[in-house]
């Protein structure tokens, strides 16, 4: 079942995240889907700006912790096929934060060229409370935007931020207001579609060649911690407590 | 005919843009004076700090656009020789902007050590709306002091941001009244001016030192990038629209 | 004598500089023990945190220069051993300045995860009045935490800063009331202390892998021009009027 919808207007594709069931948690079939949109819109001559939104009311609660350990049809491309095949997209891409954002929900907006919220947006890194780390290249990205000290702290202490906050941060570019929220970033992304592609790609070559080797060793690297984390003693204590609706209790851990 | 006038005082070397006429647009000429002014005050014992201003209401128009493509004498420095002289000046570099700064008017501020501007100045990168890309190592520079999200957008979108807006987004140090701003500058150069140049020196290099290799590197790519582009479609239709004073159509391009 | 005070609680371990009659001014033995501290908690399983304040109304005023040229035990770390300890420290850091910043007592900022400073704190980076240079990597971590601009004034112009304006500039995550400030720097550090150490020190090492290198790099390169300066013309200048409390005079050098 396709679980990502996307549309072409005047230059300007924009991608739905649509398992609004789920608060459009990524799954499998979700990842899969979403990175054969970057590379159709790579390939795609009617395609100048990708624009990356939520269906329903929330813009992506992470991964869907729901769908792990279940049985699984092998993903085509997976995690890192899909955070490749953003950061190798050679166009404007722009998230627009409709609203909540949680794991890579939020760590995705370090990947995008602009990132936009509504304003009751608000975010969340829940990496330390589940006993694994962050991903999507955001232990490089999140420092560069927000500085070391509070990309430290966002991406360590699990604690929700408010787009606002987000905003002062720099993990935004731009917050509006929830009412006509798309319109405004439809607006933003009209401006880079009526200049030309091959000054907006080589732009973005530019100012993603020195950057595109350290996200992807990034990616590497939060792969493999990721694995040593998974199933150990404080990610075994935090599904437990997920399951069992109790605190997680980590002391000792 | 000179194009630039410079003089010193207390260690402090002002360096004006003087073509009034073209808002203080970069010719040949002026590139390849401005370069010298540059290697003359590294090497001029009684300069302690370089300022850089604009003569007239205008900081500098960027690129004299009238200029391209008429008889010229061969550059003896160009602009590859004026920014690696920039790049490898050894001591404080400030840019005083006191008016308008479009293409390189703007993008040399991301060379400075520190820059000001005239509460009333504004800042635009029009080199998507001229179907070319960006340079003066702005491509690494930008991105560093705006953060990736701004930096994209400035760089891609052609669109003026004010100085109040420059200095929130991290392009500027301080913003001062138009009303006596020049000599709201030589206050902070003074404070420079006044301290040994061994340790002004000192602790510039080891600031830069990390960063010199990558700004030479952005402005090799952004000169190939730019030979590229240069009588493209999308830049031969930005030459004729503004001949025909007309809006560019960059549809389909 | 011991000039550091530790304790750990609840997975917290504070640690004093206390030195109060010297405003906790670093010599050589606190070098040594604050090395030793960092060493210590880094090997300590009851230690999640290390939150580093001072004792008194100061935070630190930096090396101690009534301490240079007396006689001195030869150094067990010395302020690299001291700085490497720190660098390689792999869980979280917090600095917790309450009071005024000088030199080290500012630049140590640049290696915190995370840093908050009283509202009546204020800093300063002394060293072009010194005719020295800066230390503490901070020519590499100020310039990626302030921006280039910021970060060039602060550390050539030996001015003040409140602590207002060093959050603004993002060396502080953030401000808090003198009036139970380290209370509230716990409250912070505490719900770091309830997460997991595998997931705190496995997310950290992945945002400092990129950064360490470069970091020690810093180091080195700034000890050799530090030797180079000190004692040279402006450094001699420089102590001679704090010895005869008179305003240093730099002109011609």
């Amino acid at each position: 079942m396709a679980v990502i919808r996307s549309e072409v207007e005047n230059g300007i594709r924009v991608v739905w995240l649509d398992r609004k069931d789920a608060l459009n948690a990524f799954n499998s079939d979700m990842m899969d889907e979403l990175c054969e949109a970057f590379l159709n819109a790579a390939a795609d001559p009617f395609t100048k700006v990708l624009v990356l939104t939520g269906a329903g009311r929330a813009f992506s609660a992470g991964a869907d912790l729901k769908a792990k350990g279940g049985p699984q049809v092998e993903p085509k491309h997976g995690l890192n096929g899909l955070l490749e095949a953003i950061i190798d997209f050679p166009k404007p891409f722009v998230v627009a934060a409709n609203g909540l954002g949680i794991g890579i929900g939020c760590t995705i907006l370090g990947l995008a060229d602009m990132a936009f919220a509504a304003a009751s947006a608000r975010f969340r890194c829940p990496f330390s409370s589940l006993g694994i780390t962050a991903e999507a290249a955001s232990t490089f990205t999140f420092g560069r935007l927000l500085g070391h000290q509070k990309a430290s702290w966002f991406l360590l202490s699990s604690e929700w931020i408010s787009a606002s906050q987000a905003l002062d941060a720099g993990l935004l570019m731009e917050v509006f207001s929830d009412d006509g929220f798309i319109e405004q970033v439809m607006e933003k992304a009209a401006v880079l579609a009526k200049l030309p592609l091959a000054s907006l790609m080589q732009t973005k070559a530019l100012m993603m060649q020195p950057l595109r080797d350290s996200m992807k060793a990034a990616i590497v690297a939060e792969g493999e911690a990721l694995a040593r984390l998974a199933g150990g003693a404080a990610n075994r204590e935090a599904i437990n407590a997920f399951l069992e609706k109790r605190t997680a209790d980590f002391s000792g851990l």
